[in-house]
């Protein structure tokens, strides 16, 4: 979980934990790393939470997990490129929100490659696979124990594989559902409907907007 | 209703007229929006609908619907330009699919203006109001009259009144709900859900795909 010092990956990290999967929190600082997971472990009983800094805790995960401001986005990739490996999944939660140069966070900056997601995915080696998925989930939502994730998780991907494994990781997200959403180039969509909720949240007064999709059955 | 002879546009104005809404269906063809008309008044048992050319449809209208092909669309707009006056409201349902120039269904084109809400408003005089709604609402769902219609209704614009007078054609939709989604440049993010939607309905193999939004209390 590289950035799982943040509101989004922390979230992330508390409901997978509780779940019983194996969770590294991966910082640039070794020390917030290990304090992240020390909050962690607290809060959700679980002993199988560490820290590392981010390229130690990619070269030991299976699936990492990228959720960092998007203008350290690039960075981290390079950061952790040596760490990754053939078969590795790359999860990207990161979103080029407009807040990245001092704009708003209800507007995404244009980003060359289509999205985030494919931008990581032109950043990490061959045989790595890159997955985009809980861009839409709302951190105050993922960080409180005591309540249902009320939305659905848009996961796409070019591999159909990873997108199934990471599809499995919404089972610890009680209430949510993972949705099918087609090849990474969906990234552009998913990354633009952060910015929409975002803007909901204001308009609203709420912290936790989110989406569903309605008139199918994800089988999940 | 420009282009009411359509999926789309046709199963709105079914519903609008079934809810009391005097409806006027556009076309090209006199004899199109006229069939169109009658079908919709068998349909509905309304007699509040007739057709017209769309320029006729537009001068004698209020609020003027959109909901052509992305490739007729700014031909339409020229047509109708001199029917427009101050106070009209243009309400966008245009999504500019790849389709348009042979492609797929679930990949949107860039336009300039950054959506086909806004390349709309840059084509309409001063003092019309344009709106972005019902892009996401399933055709099948609207033309099923004995079906609710299961989603929400993203609705942006610039102007409030415009945006509160078009949330306010949602109750027609029963079952759904209007969200007010901010300004008209948040037409990007709802033309690109189109393209999502339609590619979930190929995946899930359903027809009616819609969105929700959880999280929220939207007074309508």
């Amino acid at each position: 979980m590289l950035g799982g010092t943040g509101d989004e990956g922390f979230g992330l990290a508390l409901r997978w934990a509780k779940h019983g999967h194996e969770i590294i929190i991966g910082s640039r600082s070794l020390e917030r790393a290990r304090t992240a997971a020390q909050n962690s472990a607290k809060l959700t009983g679980s002993d199988s939470v560490s820290g590392l800094v981010n390229e130690d805790a990619a070269s030991k995960a299976d699936i990492i997990v990228v959720s960092v401001p998007f203008g350290g986005l690039v960075e981290t990739l390079r950061t952790v490129k040596r760490s990754l490996r053939q078969g590795h999944i790359v999860v990207n939660l990161t979103v080029p929100l407009e807040t990245t140069v001092g704009g708003r966070a209800t507007r995404t900056l244009g980003v060359w490659a289509g999205s985030a997601g494919e931008l990581v995915s032109n950043l990490v080696p061959k045989g790595v696979r890159v997955v985009s998925a809980f861009n839409n989930v709302s951190a105050e939502l993922l960080n409180d124990l005591s309540r249902e994730v009320d939305c659905d998780v848009l996961v796409c991907a070019n591999d159909e594989d990873a997108k199934k494994l990471v599809s499995g990781l919404v089972r610890a997200l009680p209430g949510a559902r993972a949705v099918d959403a087609g090849l990474l180039e969906n990234s552009r969509t998913l990354e633009q409907l952060t910015a929409l909720l975002v803007s909901l949240n204001i308009r609203y007064g709420v912290k936790s907007a989110g989406i569903r999709i309605t008139g199918i059955n994800p089988v999940s």
